[in-house]
C-alpha cells in the first residue's frame, strides 16, 4: 500500500472516508484511556494534524500503549469521520509500527515550552506547532516571492556572496580568509589574491544585469558583522533585491506596493491554519492578537505617500511627547514610524525624499540639492519594511558623491562605468526577508523565524 | 503611452500588429543606409528581438542615425509584418528617442569575442546574446526547481552559511573572521565566540528538518575553498540539497530521475530560443551540436541501475584501453563515466552501492560491511550529476564510523540525537546547481554559468 501525506489526507478528506491509507510520522501527543488510545500524529507536511485512534483489538496493544512521544511511526487504518471537529481527519488504526523509538527523557514533551528553551535545541523545535507554522510560512512565502517575480518576466539573479568591495562603506563586514593569523602577518597570498569579505548586499551587481535584462531580483543571503543583540539583528539573513531598469521613484513605489500586497495575500490563501494558530500564539494562546487582521488589512489598503518633510510636518504638529524630538534633516525613530502608519495614516506609508547625508551614496540627488529619491516603506506593527530609490544615473553626481564620502571610484569603476555605456533611469529596493517574516507570522525575535541564527556569540548547529 | 516589453511583442505579434507601441532598451546593433537604419534592439525580457527600422522621414534623422551600440533608447512605432522571419518582431519607428548614451570605444562592439574577454568585462556580458541565453536559463531552471518541490509539498528551507561545523573533514574551508591577524593572535574573541567557517554543504541542518516536515529542500550557497583552476571548481556555487523521510535508497532514485526529467523538459519547454542558440553555439556558431537532442533524449529516458560492482565489471569487460584501471573498491574515472552512460548504456546511468571508504560517514551501511548505500548519478555528456545517499539511521552504526574517521560525534551530538529521538529511515541527495547549468546550457566553464565567479586569485565584480 502506498504512504500518503497527511496534506493528501486533509485534501481529499471527503473522498477518502471509509478507505483503508497508511501514513508514516511522529507522534507528538499520545492519551491512553484503559481500552483504547489517541496518538496526535504528524508528518510536517500540513498543519492539520490528524488523530490516530486504536482500540484494544489492535495486535500489540500492550505494545502500542507504551510508545513514547517523539516516535516515528508508520499508521495502517481507516479514515472515519472526526469526532469532534469534521475538517480534523481521524484514523482508526488496524496497526501501528515502530519506525524509531523515542526515550522518556526527549526534551520536547507536549507542554508548552518557553521560546528560549526551544532556541537552545533548535534541531527539535521545527517539530513543535509553532515552528511548524514558522517554516512553512517561510517556505511558502519564498515561493510567493519567486512567483511574483518570474510572473512579471523578472530575471533571477544570483549574486556573489564573497566580494572583494565594499559597497556600504567600512566596517561591519566578516573577513574571508583561507590563511592562518601567521600567514596573514608575514603577508602571504591569500585565496583571491587580495582581501575578501561576505556580501552586505547584491545591489551594485544587481544593477548590471538590470542593464541587460531591464527587470532582474536577488534572494539570497547578506551578512553583517554587526555586535548588537537586539530581536532584529542576525548576521546572517536572506535578501530580496529587484532592480528595475527604466523606473523612477514614482514607479518604483507601484512595483513596492503590489509586490507587498501580492505576497501577504499569497501566505493569508495558502496558510490559513498556520496564520490563525500564529494569530493565537502571538496572543498568548488566547483570542486574537489581531495578526491575520492586520494582514488582512495591508493586503486591502492603499499606501499613503508623503515626503520626508510632509512626514517631519506631521510629526510635529501631533501634539505629542517624543523622545526623539523630529527634525528637518534628521533621520526618523520608531515612534514616528509608529504613529505615522498606526495612528496618522492607519495603513502602509511611503516616506520618500530624504535628506541625502543619511543615506546611501548611489542614490539619485534631487534638485533640491538635500534629499535624494529613496523611499522607506512603513507598514503598521513593524515600521520600516522595505528601502529603496532611483539610482543615481548621472556620472558627474555620482563620483562627486562617491568623493565626497571617500568612496574609490576606481575599485568601483565598473559600476560607475554603467552611468557610462547606456545608462538609464533605474531604481530597485531591498526587502530583508526575516523582518517580513517577523511581520507575517506575529512572532517577535528574528531567530524564531530562521532555522539556524546566527548572532554574536552564537553559531550553533 | 504605456511601455511593453520585447516578451509581450513577441507573445501578442498578432495582435498588436499595425498598433503602436513604446519599447525601452538598448541598441546592440545599428546598420545604416542613406535613407533608413536597422537596430537591432533588446531589453533583455525576451531572447526574440525585434528589429526596429527607420527611414529619413523620422524627426532627428541624422542624429538618430547617429546614435551608437550601447546606447539606451525609447522607440515609439507601429508593428509591421517582419521582412525576414514572421516570429521576429518588427517595429517602423516613429521616434526613437536617446536615454543613455554610449561612447565610440564601448568594449561590447557587435562581433564576436572571445569567452575569456568576456569574463573580463563580466558587468557588460549578460548583455551579449550568449549571456542573455545562460543567464535566462539559469533563472528559469532556478524557478523550475522551486516549483518542482514545492509542487510536492517539500518545505524550502534556509541552512546556516556561517557554521562551526566541519562536516566533511578539516580544509578547504573558508575561515569567516571579524578579527585582524593581531587580535587572532592574541586570543581575542571572536564574532562567534569560536571558529567558524562558510559551509560546505546543508545537509546536515537539512536532515534536522526533514525528521519534522517529511520533505525539505535547500536551494543556497555553498563554499570550498579548493586552490584548483580547472573548468569545474569554483569557490562559491548553488546547490540544491532535498532529504526525504522514510525514503531508501531505490525511492531516492526514483525522486532523483523524476526531480531531474522534470527540470531539463522545463528548461526545454520554456526556453526553446535560447536552446536552440546554445545549440549552435556550442557547435561554433554553424549547425548543431546536439545540446538540444541531448536534453530532449534524457527527458525522454529511463535511468540504469547498477551496483559499483556491476559497473568495474562492465569496465573490466569493455575491452577498452583505459588510463586509469577500473578497480572493484575504487573510485571510477571520467573516462569510466563516459563510457558507462554513452556507449554501453546510452543513456543517464545510477551506480549505487558503493565501496564505504571513498565515502562519506553519514551513509548506511550496507550488510557486506564493504559498501554504503550511495548513489551517483551519471549522465551522458557531463559525468555525475548527483550524489545522494540513504543515511545512516542507527546509532551504533553511526557513531562508530565517525570514531573511525575521527569526527567528533560530540561536536556533532544534534546530528547524531536525531538517531535517537524518532529517527527514521531517511534519504537525500545533492546537486550542484552549476553543474546542472553546463549540462543545460554546454557552457563548459563554470566561470561562465555563474554571474560572478569566484575562484582562486579572483574575486572582481
Amino acid at each position: 500500500m502506498n504512504v500518503i501525506t497527511t496534506l493528501e489526507l486533509k485534501d481529499r478528506l471527503a473522498q477518502l472516508q471509509g478507505q483503508t491509507v497508511r501514513l508514516q510520522g511522529w507522534i507528538r501527543n499520545h492519551r491512553k484511556q484503559k481500552s483504547m488510545g489517541f496518538i496526535d500524529f504528524f508528518d510536517g507536511t500540513c498543519f492539520k494534524n490528524p488523530q490516530v485512534v486504536y482500540d484494544a483489538n489492535i495486535a500489540d496493544f500492550e505494545a502500542i500503549q507504551a510508545l513514547r512521544v517523539g516516535s516515528a511511526i508508520t499508521v495502517t487504518g481507516t479514515v472515519v469521520p472526526s469526532y469532534k471537529d469534521p475538517t480534523t481527519p481521524e484514523v482508526q488504526a488496524a496497526s501501528i509500527v515502530l519506525e524509531g523509538d523515542c526515550p522518556e527523557d526527549y526534551p520536547l514533551q507536549p507542554k508548552r515550552h518557553s521560546i528560549e528553551f526551544l532556541r537552545e535545541i533548535g534541531y527539535l523545535r521545527p517539530r513543535t506547532r509553532l515552528f511548524q507554522a514558522v517554516f512553512r510560512v517561510r517556505s511558502v512565502a519564498s515561493m510567493a516571492i519567486h512567483t511574483y517575480f518570474q510572473d512579471r518576466g523578472y530575471v533571477y539573479v544570483h549574486t556573489p556572496l564573497i566580494t572583494a568591495n565594499d559597497a556600504e562603506g567600512a566596517g561591519n563586514t566578516f573577513t574571508v580568509t583561507t590563511l592562518t593569523p601567521d600567514q596573514q602577518k608575514a603577508g602571504e597570498t591569500d585565496f583571491f589574491g587580495k582581501p575578501a569579505s561576505l556580501a552586505v548586499t547584491g545591489q551594485l551587481e544587481g544593477e548590471t544585469f538590470a542593464m541587460a535584462f531591464s527587470k532582474i531580483y536577488t534572494f539570497g543571503p547578506t551578512f553583517r558583522a554587526e555586535n548588537s543583540n537586539t530581536k532584529t539583528h542576525a548576521a546572517e539573513f536572506w535578501m530580496i533585491e529587484p532592480e528595475i531598469a527604466f523606473c523612477d521613484l514614482d514607479q518604483l513605489m507601484d512595483v513596492e506596493e503590489d509586490f507587498l500586497k501580492n505576497i501577504v495575500s499569497t501566505v493569508l490563501e495558502k496558510c490559513p491554519d498556520e496564520l490563525a494558530f500564529l494569530d493565537t500564539f502571538a496572543a498568548g494562546g488566547k483570542g486574537t492578537s489581531g495578526l491575520v487582521e492586520k494582514l488582512q488589512a495591508l493586503a486591502d489598503s492603499k499606501c499613503a505617500r508623503i515626503t520626508h518633510d510632509e512626514a517631519i510636518t506631521i510629526l510635529k504638529n501631533s501634539g505629542k511627547d517624543w523622545q526623539f524630538k523630529p527634525e528637518y534633516g534628521q533621520d526618523t525613530a520608531k515612534e514616528h514610524e509608529k504613529y505615522l502608519t498606526e495612528e496618522y495614516f492607519h495603513g502602509p506609508v511611503f516616506v520618500y525624499n530624504w535628506p541625502k547625508d543619511i543615506k546611501a551614496f548611489y542614490m539619485y540627488q534631487n534638485d533640491d540639492d538635500k534629499t535624494v529619491a529613496a523611499v522607506d516603506l512603513l507598514v503598521p506593527g513593524s515600521g520600516e519594511l522595505m528601502g529603496g530609490s532611483q539610482r543615481e544615473t548621472r556620472l558627474d553626481k555620482l563620483t562627486e558623491r562617491m568623493e565626497q564620502l571617500g568612496i574609490s571610484a576606481e575599485s568601483l569603476d565598473w559600476y560607475v562605468n554603467l552611468r557610462k555605456f547606456g545608462g538609464c533611469t533605474h531604481a530597485g529596493f531591498g526587502m530583508g526577508f526575516e523582518r517580513l517574516l517577523m511581520y507575517l507570522t506575529g512572532v517577535d525575535n528574528i531567530r524564531d523565524v530562521i532555522p539556524y541564527a546566527r548572532t554574536p556569540m552564537n553559531c550553533e548547529f
